[in-house]
């Protein structure tokens, strides 16, 4: 990242908590690592773009429903996924300090200091053999690798290294009182599985028809070893997927389909294409025959922000060897039984809601007409999904500016979320809604008391035009849908 | 509970299960003790009770914002918060069969015994004593009480007991990956510490005056030991809490105004206030100076499904005595820093989902125009919180009716979710959505080629109507805001 970037990224980071988007969890008591909380206008945003997600797959989808399954599931179930004995990376653990080190990471620090150092074929090498020796889980291989090159841990300075081990990234607790009989559960590394659980009761209750989907949004944890770059990588997060269940032999299709489908969803806000790109995975995961991410530019480089995964029969079949219940479905059109295939969409939430921030923070400078500059921050977030919709001023404290302003908002605020505020001057009320990305402020002066009209001002364009105030409303609501 | 109403509790378990409102979680693999899942039709219902709350909580409440914090929180929080230390309940094992139970739950099993076998006076006699000695934490003499009737457990049989012992109720797992260094960090029991942590956080970047409050949804987590009635005591269950700011000697006031609003809240959905009843709390928890609950006749008897607290500044002093944070606000109106106050109003979304459920089931017997008798069963889900809003159906499959139901259909669904169907006979199909509580179905048939009109049909009473079809959105849309 470069440190213009880096700025960039710092700035939208202090944005976010000076103005009530992002917390540090707990920070009372100095934060919780790697978790977050969201503020007043945070919370409105995730919220919002949940819905949107939401409505679009759901609603707007005849052949999709949701479901909202609990965090915490029949631990066989993350046997049946592959998660207890695959969900892990591998760790190495410094004697001398005690920090223990995703060894990927370790060596790619190593690599960055090569390169620091005007070594970059060096730098190169060197990820080139980890690669391969990762590819083969080839732990010894690793190990000599770090031992080879005299990789030091940063704290302790030393290459005093245990042996490299698997490390599970699942949270586990403990369900039941009865010491004897607890269960060890896990927290949901993902929200998939609840969906595959539920598949045949989905489908037997709502009566559908292959190809269906069935649609989530929730919490999934992970004891991320290294979480970071903000709310990008959390130990808690909230995923929004969707499993598109369809004949086998169908998968490659429908796989395309909700490419595209995706990636306009994305575009549906407004947001630019070029931001965008495409990442085929080569090697697919074991449970799937293709995936793609679609990744987006965050100020820290072009990162996933949602997959695309063609996932085959792997979960209902796996699920179906476990729990010993047919996971099949009667296809009355080809009179078969079978496993249906699945097409997986998934898309983190917390990840959307940094790209939004970051696709709508700007810094501008503005020429005034006298010539002279002033410069505003402004976020550019999508009108449909902003945290507030319309701020309503009063020019004045005084004159019966304020009713007026108020009468105007009692009328609005049953439909879409309004702010109201008198204090400070104009200009200052503009640019704080400008800081949290209100799209309309309307301003009632002495001519509405005449004539009935308002000035509504564009936050983008910063354009003013007067409208009557009977048509404020829907003028807000046309902008917003 | 009598037969009566047993059998109405479990034929609503039975009807949510079979219409794909409530699964019993990880249900392929046997299930998961007091965890539910929400199926198609009740994701739906869940999300918009949360929905209609929120909006009636921030978006109409000018000075209540929301925020979306974290379920990990810093392990401190719960020290200060009394969770630690105070958080348990008293239990017992049987050291025959290893079970466990609840003091409180042992004795008054025992009690219901003695009145079965027509000792009520006995049964009294015991529970009074339990109190007594449950008041005062001594367990030596609940023991003592125990002991002396000589109570046995159901499994073993016999009284061969363990000292009582405190069980703490959190569920706690490690955070991090260095077994040296993890925390020990807790699920949280309660979404209001989210809000207390953050509070100066949301006061100064949202710049709210007192008083104000702060809202919030989310999960949380109780290992209870008993769970049972269904979703009504969950280990896993989703809590909607507000918690409202207020200066120091105006708390009555507030709580008497919290009490009105929340109670007209659940009258605004139309629900029968002689359903509802006010428990008043004798002596409220440690942390309250007054404490009510909005308890719901449920086929099970009146049980809580809100609660309103006057906290008093016990929250906020705890954390800035075990932060070392500062947690006042300077009130200008009277130029004094102060801990402030707090009122909460905190309401189960799952035991509000149960009382919707539990208020709209109903088995009808619908007298036909012949005389003859019909049933149906009918779920009377208040129309702006239904999990589908319209109903579109072709009276036939031919004669171009599809393609005129699904224009319709394309229209509305923007704005409502809807739900096309065009098989079996109209009545079925009628059925079928009153089963899920479609308050609206509209038929299209071949009047309607000829003069636009098609039959909107209500699902409480059953009536249905000609109106034309540019009206039908809007007509809609009407009902449901």
């Amino acid at each position: 990242m470069s440190i213009q970037q880096d700025n960039r990224f710092q700035a939208i980071i202090g944005h976010a908590k000076e103005y009530g988007f992002v917390f540090p969890s707990s920070e009372i008591y100095d934060g919780l690592s790697a978790v977050y909380d969201y503020g007043p206008y945070g919370s409105e945003l995730k919220k919002n773009i949940r819905d949107y997600w939401w409505k679009s797959m759901t609603q707007m989808h005849d052949n999709i429903v949701g479901i909202d399954a609990a965090i915490f599931m029949h631990p066989t179930t993350w046997k049946a996924s592959g998660h207890v004995d695959n969900f892990s990376d591998p760790m190495i653990d410094n004697k001398d300090s005690k920090k223990r080190y995703r060894v990927d990471h370790l060596i790619e620090g190593y690599a960055e200091q090569l390169k620091d150092k005007g070594n970059p074929e060096k730098a190169e090498a060197v990820l080139a053999s980890m690669e391969a020796l990762l590819a083969k889980d080839d732990f010894s291989g690793l190990k000599q690798l770090i031992d080879d090159h005299k990789i030091v841990c940063a704290i302790s300075g030393t290459g005093n290294w245990t042996e490299i081990r698997q490390f599970n990234l699942m949270f586990s607790t403990q369900l039941g009182s009865v010491a004897e009989e607890a269960d060890t559960i896990y927290l949901r590394p993902e929200t998939a599985q609840g969906i595959f659980v539920n598949f045949l009761n989905v489908q037997k209750t709502a009566r559908m028809k292959i190809p269906f989907g069935i649609a989530q949004t929730g919490k999934a944890f992970r004891n991320e070893i290294v979480a970071r770059q903000f709310i990008f990588r959390m130990r808690e997060f909230e995923q929004m997927e969707m499993q598109f269940f369809v004949r086998p032999g169908t998968q490659k299709e429908w796989y395309e389909y909700w490419r595209e489908q995706r990636l306009n969803w994305h575009l549906s806000l407004g947001l630019p294409a070029e931001k965008y790109k495409w990442h085929v995975h080569a090697k697919p995961a074991h449970y799937a025959d293709n995936a793609v991410d679609i990744e987006y530019e965050f100020p820290f480089g072009f990162k996933e922000v949602e997959g695309i995964h063609s996932r085959t029969d792997f979960d209902l079949s796996s699920h179906q060897k476990f729990s010993g219940k047919k996971m099949t479905y009667f296809d009355p059109e080809i009179n078969q039984h079978y496993v249906p295939y699945v097409i997986e969409t998934s898309i983190g939430l917390d990840r959307m809601f940094l790209l939004i921030l970051s696709n709508s923070y700007e810094e501008e400078t503005i020429t005034k007409e006298d010539g002279s500059t002033d410069s505003r921050v402004v976020m550019h977030i999508p009108a449909k999904i902003a945290p507030i919709k319309l701020a309503l001023f009063p020019l004045t404290k005084k004159d019966g500016l304020p009713e007026l302003a108020k009468e105007l908002m009692e009328e609005c605020k049953p439909h879409f979320r309004c702010f109201y505020e008198e204090k400070d001057a104009i200009g200052k009320r503009y640019r704080r809604q400008d800081a949290i990305g209100t799209p309309f402020c309307v301003t009632v002066d002495h001519q509405t008391k005449e004539d009935g009209t308002v000035t509504l001002r564009n936050r983008d364009t910063m354009t003013q035009q007067r409208i009557h105030r009977s048509e404020l409303k829907n003028e807000i609501l046309k902008a917003i849908f």
